[in-house]
């Protein structure tokens, strides 16, 4: 009948509603900040709307890469929120891997910034490819820790071993598109970028797919 | 009594609150970096009340364009929870749609920021209202797909149809307008903004109409 | 048995937690900008502690802005959200009242970099008080709208005209005290600040009353 | 059969998840912004990947800071919401505790950036381990104060003294932590900081320990 001390570690963390809430408020303020680096073009020779029109063009590398960021953005939301429809449950341990996931969200706007900036440097590639990585890692961590622990609760009609296999999939392909689009930067930096851009566009536009595709 | 591998297109996107937070999170932060374009006016020459009453005047223009902006996304952020009074469901795809919404709306604070320092340039309002088009036509292909795959649920006493002819007609009515106002452009660019002041004023000051309009 | 076309004025804006969180982002985001304008002292003639202490001296005027306006935020924040204690109806005017009152909170950065700027200026004041008479008349239209609307639930033993009368005179005599601080500085600007800043005290710190008196 | 006015202390902050929500929104914020102090190498210079190198790399004090206060933001936000998993009630002074904790959260990014910028002062990481100390001061009155009023339920099977001691131990040890580490300071400021990460990270990675030990 001894009653061991109360562990910080099994009350902190509990409430599985807190961390979503901040990690909602994290991603909407990278995405919304993301805009902050296209900034407007200032120029006192600006007298027309062809002279605007000029201007705008040359933030064309800025706006694609807005348009690139928000993407991994949300694909990487969408992976997040999707895995909490089925985590019910949550300890310390859980919540850490989000904050360390969080603080790799939050590094988008940078890593967008030097790409957009250097988007002819292979170094800014890979920093920004190495940012996708590593939430990719800690991502498949979350789960597998998750699953681990047991705090996975699967709706009626389908059992916890095919969405075990369907998250862990997912994270390794998508993984693997990019890792493969980032080696491209070898050849051609832009080549690069367009085919990283294409990989978020079919996860995006699996939209357009009436039926989907096994993945 | 074969079990289909679990689809992610399936699990995704499922929890409605997520989406809807993630979208008042956007919203509150693009209304909230408005404020940012305007600045400060630091000027060593300013000595007395007169001086920064002069120099404020010359922010005039910025404060139209905040009060502008910050009415156009209260009428989409009133129109997109308006459709979330009645989807109570989602998928991947319409969570997707709500993402390219948002991508939209994080970009108000750059066009407004580029009207309000280009307010005499056609290429200025231009880009203004194709951000907004933009805007309306997802939001349109938003409660499209989600009537289409039945995720509508309405309340006792009214019906579908119903529902959706008003919410249809209405991002119709207010594109229309927009569109109407836009044109003025070619006409002169100050009565353009002034007549989209106008559309808005209208639409939120239904206010002090006591016996609401058919719309 | 006609049944009128579904208004839209009543199907927007009933889902009150939605107003409750952009509330709570504008707010958040608003009181965490304020920072953005305590610039870090960068100084090429910094290289002792003395001289890092010397140059932080000279942000104090914006740090007692910082917390004046923190203040101010977390007032009508609280007056705000108590509201909604007992408002559980909303419709799309009250929706817009509340964007309104969130336009003029977004512009409370703006209005306090005016004063920590030109905190020796007649107009700096009047502009940075007229930000909060303009809140303290947005809330009260607010609460009466709701009273009228009927969409005030009160818990079981208290009963509406209570409530409602309590709500309302708070409101009148903060502003009372606001607009008491504020023509001090026909006196003296520094002095109209200080009286500012200890209402705000008072109406916080209520925490040290243990008897709370009769408002 | 007297009743006596409703005391608006009474009636305002009751609702515990509005405090929740503001209290994520501004820390999501403050970790957010924390990444706009790293500012993107803008070198007319930079040509090639070894240059980029070069200039990264003169960014790791800044990339170290952002690591240290996320975490420090990490620490208190899983201390803050670990607080409400025991606290379903509230009142307006512990709300205002909130606010004034919330305060302090917000001053981090720019005592953040004080202390990446100048990192061999003893005045920059003083100030910066007073904001912590206020912190840890200031979460130690709301959980007091919040005891003390009995607005604390805990779970079945443990009892309040227990789930009391555990959370103002925590914070107690804590602070004693980074104060031992600031002391370091006037040894040498890198240690100092090597110390205060050391510390976060044994907070964080009490993920690696299988038994967790009683603390």
């Amino acid at each position: 009948m001894t009653k061991t001390p109360l562990q910080y570690n099994q009350s902190a963390g509990k409430k599985v509603h807190r961390i979503e809430a901040i990690s909602d408020g994290v991603f909407a303020i990278a995405m919304t900040l993301l805009i902050l680096d296209i900034r407007l073009p200032v120029n006192e020779l600006i007298h027309t709307d062809a002279d605007l029109w000029h201007a705008l063009g040359q933030l064309l590398p800025k706006l694609v890469s807005y348009f690139l960021s928000f993407m991994t953005l949300g694909i990487f939301w969408v992976g997040h929120s999707m895995q909490f429809n089925y985590i019910h449950e949550s300890d310390r341990n859980l919540t850490w891997i989000s904050i360390f996931f969080l603080m790799l969200v939050s590094l988008i706007p940078f890593t967008t910034a030097l790409l957009s900036e250097y988007i002819h440097l292979k170094l800014a590639i890979t920093i920004y490819w190495l940012n996708i990585l590593l939430m990719g890692v800690v991502i498949y961590i979350h789960w597998s820790y998750a699953y681990r622990k047991h705090y996975i609760t699967v709706p009626e009609g389908s059992d916890e071993q095919t969405v075990d296999l369907m998250v862990r999939r997912r994270v390794i392909i998508a993984q693997s598109l990019y890792a493969a689009g980032m080696l491209l930067c070898f050849i051609n930096t832009y080549l690069s970028i367009a085919v990283i851009v294409l990989v978020q566009l079919n996860y995006a536009f699996a939209i357009i797919s009436k039926r989907p595709a096994r993945k």
